[in-house]
This record gives structure tokens, C-alpha cells and sequence, in this order.
């Protein structure tokens, strides 16, 4: 007797819930999949270390897009192509060196790279002294007749009190790109930045820096040093503010060249004009593989429509993955796929992006108008047993950011960031460094998203 | 006008949320002294790298006592003292080997370890046949007269589909600690263990072992394989089910020795007969240096009663940090804190351990009734800010376990478990897997949950 009240109590339950339970079903076979037969992994392992790092504008580059396009094409997609973008080319060279001078034979080499855009220093390289600052507040004080014919070190560290270290990342990055133009108004040589880690190593971490419009002539090579070379700069300078720095560069900037997003996608069933984007960029920088910084992104987001298809889900509205070219130095794969898109007239609903390391996902991140998010929110119950479900309204990612306007919600994967700064833009960013089921959870959340999405629109 | 509108509403706000506002800044603090001035990290270092592994009953489990005792001296807490733990001695002996043969003068190596508790095989080592099961059931469907004179191969592996990593470890370590004994009784030579690991590698991991009331003379070793390992027998089985397994095994129980508890406490100001326990295990596995399982634990645990001395913070409740001996293979440690608290009728109110890792903070379980867990709920938004705020029913610790009555609430640390069984239980459970910012959040969430149950008791 007890137990047929049960049943019936259970039945009624399933009755209520009919609608939420089968998302649940699509939800945990999306997540089965991506944990027990996943090619997210092995998608990176070969993008990391069959191709490599892969800067716009590189061999390795349209090694990438090759390998992107003709992985998509075997999904079965309805389509799948290359859009052309003009990409900046920057070449690092074969030589970086730096080294602090504090005597006649005395000198200790310290760990640096070119930012990306530098131009090199002379040939024979650069010597000069050093001014250590913390802000540009500070350099404006100094002024030109402090400043004049020497190296600015930038060493403001990231602040280690913030939990998101998206945040600290934030506090600190216009060291990098932007004070080799103000410190050249005032007339330095070269600039030297601390490198954006919370951890002290020895990895120099590189990244985009720019002139601005600063005049040709006026502009100065620029260098990231590794966090214990910056430590050892500061307390040699707090010794003897005498002492000199040497820099030789070797990179150097080209005309742009040809380059390609690389877009695949399944036609929407019922609203085949709701377009659904969702996606990472194919570029790195050029020290490490760049397997977090993006080929995370681009492997899972590619897994989202593998995963679709594998389900045998026939999407309602049309589901498209974009390799972004170009995001590192220049984000022309973001604002063409957008501007063609704009003279196409389509109709953008969502866009997805995965650009902040391959790491546990904790949720998600979302540009959204109130009533957009409420819904969103509405869909928290089905990340919280994948422990997915922070959502919260902010910045989404680089490459999207382009298709903003009033309608379309914008989100990013937000995974754990503890340990990014630590790989971010350097030698270490490697395979190596990807747990496999964190990456997949990644991209199993990503899934469970767009599938929420494609039900649902907005 | 606008502005004095706000500032009055902003003012009474603070009026209102009067107290949470001061629970807020003290949890600010705590994480801003944990994440700039902890030292969670350099004691790790010391523990993982200056001592290692540390099996009870070994030197390295007394150097890490001494070790743990002078540092808790160094705090100036009210009370440091040694607690009396009889422990088992198992000795993992110099050499261990195994080996897959086809056929003569064929045979591969293959990863193993003996698992702890084990005893030896014979000097000559045990060469016999291989019997692959995935469960007991399959064991006992086998009987006596297939598995006599065998190797019982248990390769049941890790279900990946779990999203909590310890619900996968809970479906698949009966293999390895009843394993033996149910092989034994039906007349198998020795057993191999599938090491508790969801990733393909070259790791054997130990861990423990029991024969329960099995006779002496019936006892057989048991060693575990990487899974890469077990991925290879299981193949060359298929295609080979008359294969051999050699097998040479080197390790020894000893009677029990003496070793100890490290507890240090701060006095409560206001209810000092009411006890707070914080802690971990100082043991370890012998193959690693032990800097997650439970390294991690210990300093965290620490260095909760540290921050309380640096913030100056007299908490009401006597707060007592506890490096428990012997978790590992005995849990002597535990049993023995519990048993003589008891026999002091002493109150405890609350006990929290870290032991799943070093790994980012995702919240707490908790063991408590309703009303006690409908309290601790009205915490979480102290944690949201910080992302640990993930607080479920559920087990806590095993050393605190011996502890649980109708009245004391447990709870166990729970970081992001998806790296956990990559490195648990094997040689590289080391330093280099740990993040120090991971460890220092750990060590945040931990202070701030006793900081908060200081504050109000149960």
C-alpha cells in the first residue's frame, strides 16, 4: 500500500516535470559523452603538438586553419568554410637577450621576451640605466629630464588579494601595453614589464603592447621580464640605482597578410536564421603551444557540435563554431566575422566563447538585459550537479565582443582562473599543462548551454 | 540632494547589516593575509621537501611530529603537546617488480607497487597465471576451481562519468582493499589492482589493504598496476589468456610502534570548554612526498590557528588544530583523539578536516541535523565572494570521524576534485603539483568557517 503511493506520488512528479526532466536527460548524455568518449583531448593534443604555437600570420597559423577546416569537415557539418582576414604579422627573431650591468665584467643575464608589436633595439642592442615605476602617474611625476635616455621598468605586480585573477590581470596589463608609448614621450629608451603571473618563475610572459600614434621615429623596443628577474631588478636598483640594463631584440613587424576564421555549422531546423555562435581563437602567441590560451577553446568549442551530432541532436536554431583568427595581436577574425555578419543582415542570438584557460568550469559569465538573465537563471538547476552554475553578469570574450548591439546575449566559460596567469602568453602554456577532464567538463558545459539556448531562444 | 539621498540610504544599510558587515571584514582579512602573508606554502615546502614521505612508523613520521611541534610552538598558542598513538609499521621493502610473460625469454615490465598492509611474495618472487575480473561478483562466479593457483587480476576502472571524483573512488576501492582476501579464500597465489587513477598513465598507486580474520597461512601479496599497466594485460590477456604474471614483492609488517598526535589549541576566551577542531593527517603514503594527501591539509589546518595569532583575533571557543597520525592505514590517530576526549568528557562542538587535496576551494559538506545545517546555510554568503560556497550534506573527514556523536557538527574541506586520483597514493603526490594560491584559498575558506562557528557555536 505504501509503496504503490509512492509510485504514484513518483509518476506524478515526472508528470510535473516532464519538460525539465528530459533537459536533464539531454544534459547528463551531453556530459556522459564529453567524460567517456570525448575528442576534445585528443583535438589538443594534436593542435599543441603536431602544430604548435601558431602567431597570425605564420606558418603554423595555416597549419592551424588547415587542421581546423578539414576536422570540421569530417563531423558531417552542413556547412563549413574559411572567411578571409587581414592579419598583422610580427615575428619574434632568433635572439632575445637582456642582463643587469653593475660593474666593468660584471653583469647577470635575467629572463625576458619581446612583446608582441615591439620593434627590436639596434643591433648591437641597447644599454642604458634603469627608472623603476609602479604607475603612470608615478612616470608622469618623474618627467622627461628623469626619464630621457633611459629604460622604464614597469613593475607594478599583480595584486595576489583578488580571488578572480582575471581582476588582477586587469589592475596591471596596461604596464604591457601601454607604456612603451608613454615612457617614449618622455623620452626612454626601452621599456622593461614585469610579466603579468601571480607566481614567481622564470617564464618572461609576452602579450600585445602598442604605439598608439606614436611617430615611427619616437617608438622603443619593449620587453617582458620573468617576475624573478623583475624581484632581482627592483632589489639591484634599491642597491645601486646606477647599475645598467642591456636589451638586444630582434623582432620585427610586417605588412599584413592573408589569414582565415574557420567557421562550421548545423542548419537550425525550425529557425534556421537564429544564428547560434560559439567558439575560441585559433591564434597563440608563439613561446609556448598555446594549449590553454586558446586551443582549449577551439577544441571545445568545436566538441559542442561533435557532441550535437554524436546525440543525433538536430538543433532548431542554426549552431555555428567559429575559429577566430587573430585574437592575440589584433582581433581582426572578431571584427570581420562581425562586420560581415552586420552587411549580411543575420540575426545573431547568442554568442559563447571559451578564452580563459582550459581549467574546472565554475560557470558563466554573461552580457544580458535583465530580462535575458532571468531567464538564463532560470537554467542554473541544470549546472548545479556539474557544479557549473555560477552565473553572473559580466564581460564575455574578445572575439564576440564585436557582435554586441542591443538583442544578442553575449557569455564566456568561466573556469577556475587560480592557476591561468601562470601559463598565460609563455613558454610554459603546454600540453602538459591540461588536465583531461577538467577540459572536458569545459566543453560539456559549453554543450549543456548552447543546447539550453537553442530550446529556449531569447 | 541626489547625493545626500544616497549617502543616507548607504548609511542606514550599514546601520542594518551592522554585524555582517563586521563578519565580512573579518573574512576579508583572513583571505587577504592568507593570499599576501601566508605561510601555508613555505611550510609545505618544508614538509614536502625537507622530510617527504612519512609512513607511520617510519623516521620521516617522527621528524614530521618534531617538526609539526616546533612549528605550533613558534605560534604562541595558549597549549602544544604530543598525544600518545600506537601505530602499525608497514615497511615497503626495497624492491618491487612485475612482469607480463608470452612465451620464453618473452616478458615486459610492467608499473606496480605493492599496496600497503601487503605481505611478500616469496625471495624468488610468484610466476603464475592471470585471471582478470571486474567485481566480486564475478570473483565468486569463478570459484575455487578456475582462480586456484592464480593471479586474480581486479580491473575495473574508475567510472569517468562522475563529476565528484571521490563518487568514482568510492565505486572501485573495494578492489583494493578486500581484494586480497576474497581471492584467498578461493585459492589465488596473489592479486593485481587497477590503481585508483581516472587517467592513462605510468603510476602505480598504493594505498591500503586488509586480510581482515583471514589466517596467516592464507594471506597473499597484493600489489597495484598503473592503469596503463592494466590497460596492457588486460589486452595481452585477450589475446593470450595462458600468459604469466611474475610477480616480486619485498614488503613487511612490523608490530606496532609508538608515534603521536600533534595538537596545539588557542584558549577561548568566552566558552573555552567548548572545542573546535581543525586538521589533517600528517602521515603519508611512502611513494610520494604526501604534499596533497594530506601535506596540504596539515599546513592548512595550521595555519588557521596562525592567522587567528597575526590577525589578533581571541576567539571565544577553544580552537584546537590537530596533525593526526596514521590516517592511512589504521587510523589510529583518530581513534585515539576521540577516545581519550571522551574519557575527558570533553564538548566538542565542532570538528573540520582537509583531506581531498590542495586543490582550488569549492565549499564544505557537512555532517549536522537540520536545524544545525539550516545555521550553517545562513553562511554561505560569507563564501560566495570567495567561490567556496558550495555547502552539501555529506561526509567530512576520516580522522575527525571517530568524533561524531548527536551533537558535533563535522565538515570536510571540499576543493575541486577533478586532479585529485592523479596524484593519490604515488610518487607524484609532490610539491610541484601543488598551486600556492589554491592552497592558500583552502586555507581561507577553512579559517573563515571556524572564524564563523567561533562566533555563534551551534
Amino acid at each position: 500500500m505504501k509503496k504503490i503511493g509512492i509510485l504514484i506520488i513518483l509518476s506524478l512528479t515526472f508528470q510535473l516535470n516532464g519538460q525539465s526532466t528530459s533537459h536533464e536527460e539531454q544534459i547528463k548524455t551531453i556530459y556522459n559523452k564529453a567524460l567517456t568518449e570525448g575528442k576534445a583531448y585528443s583535438w589538443l593534443d594534436h593542435l599543441s603538438n603536431k602544430i604548435g604555437g601558431r602567431l597570425s600570420g605564420s606558418l603554423n597559423a595555416e597549419r592551424a586553419v588547415k587542421w581546423g577546416k578539414d576536422e570540421l569537415e569530417s563531423l558531417g557539418l552542413d556547412r563549413v568554410y574559411l572567411q578571409e582576414v587581414m592579419v598583422p604579422k610580427w615575428v619574434r627573431g632568433t635572439f632575445e637577450y637582456a642582463s643587469i650591468i653593475t660593474g666593468p665584467g660584471m653583469s647577470m643575464n635575467v629572463p625576458v621576451c619581446a612583446l608582441g608589436g615591439s620593434i627590436s633595439t639596434p643591433s648591437s642592442g641597447l644599454r642604458a640605466g634603469v627608472i623603476e615605476v609602479k604607475s603612470f602617474d608615478e612616470l608622469e611625476a618623474l618627467g622627461e629630464k628623469n626619464v630621457k635616455g633611459k629604460f622604464i621598468f614597469f613593475n607594478r605586480p599583480m595584486p595576489a588579494d583578488r580571488i578572480n585573477t582575471f581582476e588582477a590581470y586587469s589592475k596591471t596589463v596596461n604596464q604591457r601595453t601601454q607604456g612603451a608609448a608613454k615612457a617614449a614621450r618622455l623620452g626612454a629608451v626601452g621599456v622593461i614589464v614585469r610579466s603579468m603571473n601571480l607566481r614567481l618563475d622564470d617564464f618572461p610572459h609576452t602579450g600585445t603592447m602598442r604605439y598608439g600614434d606614436l611617430p615611427n621615429n619616437m617608438r622603443i623596443p619593449a620587453a617582458a621580464i620573468s617576475t624573478n628577474g623583475a624581484q632581482l631588478l627592483s632589489s639591484m636598483l634599491s642597491l645601486n640605482k646606477d647599475l645598467k640594463f642591456y636589451l638586444k631584440l630582434d623582432c620585427k613587424n610586417f605588412p599584413d597578410v592573408l589569414s582565415h576564421n574557420v567557421i562550421g555549422e548545423i542548419k537550425g531546423s525550425e529557425f534556421p536564421d537564429e544564428i547560434i555562435v560559439v567558439g575560441g581563437h585559433l591564434d597563440s602567441w608563439d613561446l609556448g603551444d598555446g594549449s590553454h590560451d586558446d586551443g582549449a577553446g577551439i577544441v571545445q568549442s568545436m566538441e559542442v557540435l561533435r557532441l550535437f551530432k554524436e546525440m543525433n541532436y538536430k538543433p532548431k536554431r542554426t549552431v555555428r563554431v567559429i575559429l577566430f583568427m587573430n585574437e592575440e595581436n589584433g582581433l581582426r577574425g572578431g571584427t570581420t566575422y562581425a562586420s560581415v555578419a552586420k552587411e549580411n543582415k543575420e540575426q545573431h542570438i547568442f554568442a559563447l566563447e571559451s578564452d580563459a584557460g582550459g581549467f574546472s568550469p565554475r560557470g558563466f559569465s554573461f552580457e544580458a538585459n535583465p530580462s535575458q538573465f532571468e531567464q538564463i537563471n532560470d537554467w542554473k538547476m541544470y549546472f548545479e550537479p556539474y557544479m557549473a552554475d555560477r552565473f553572473e553578469l559580466g564581460g564575455s570574450g574578445a572575439d564576440i565582443g564585436p557582435l554586441r548591439n542591443n538583442q544578442i546575449v553575449l557569455s564566456g566559460l568561466r573556469p577556475d582562473s587560480q592557476r591561468y596567469f601562470e601559463y598565460h602568453h609563455t613558454a610554459n602554456d603546454t600540453f602538459e599543462a591540461i588536465n583531461k577532464r577538467e577540459l572536458e567538463l569545459g566543453a560539456a558545459a559549453m554543450s549543456s548551454l548552447v543546447y539550453l539556448v537553442d530550446q529556449y531562444g531569447f
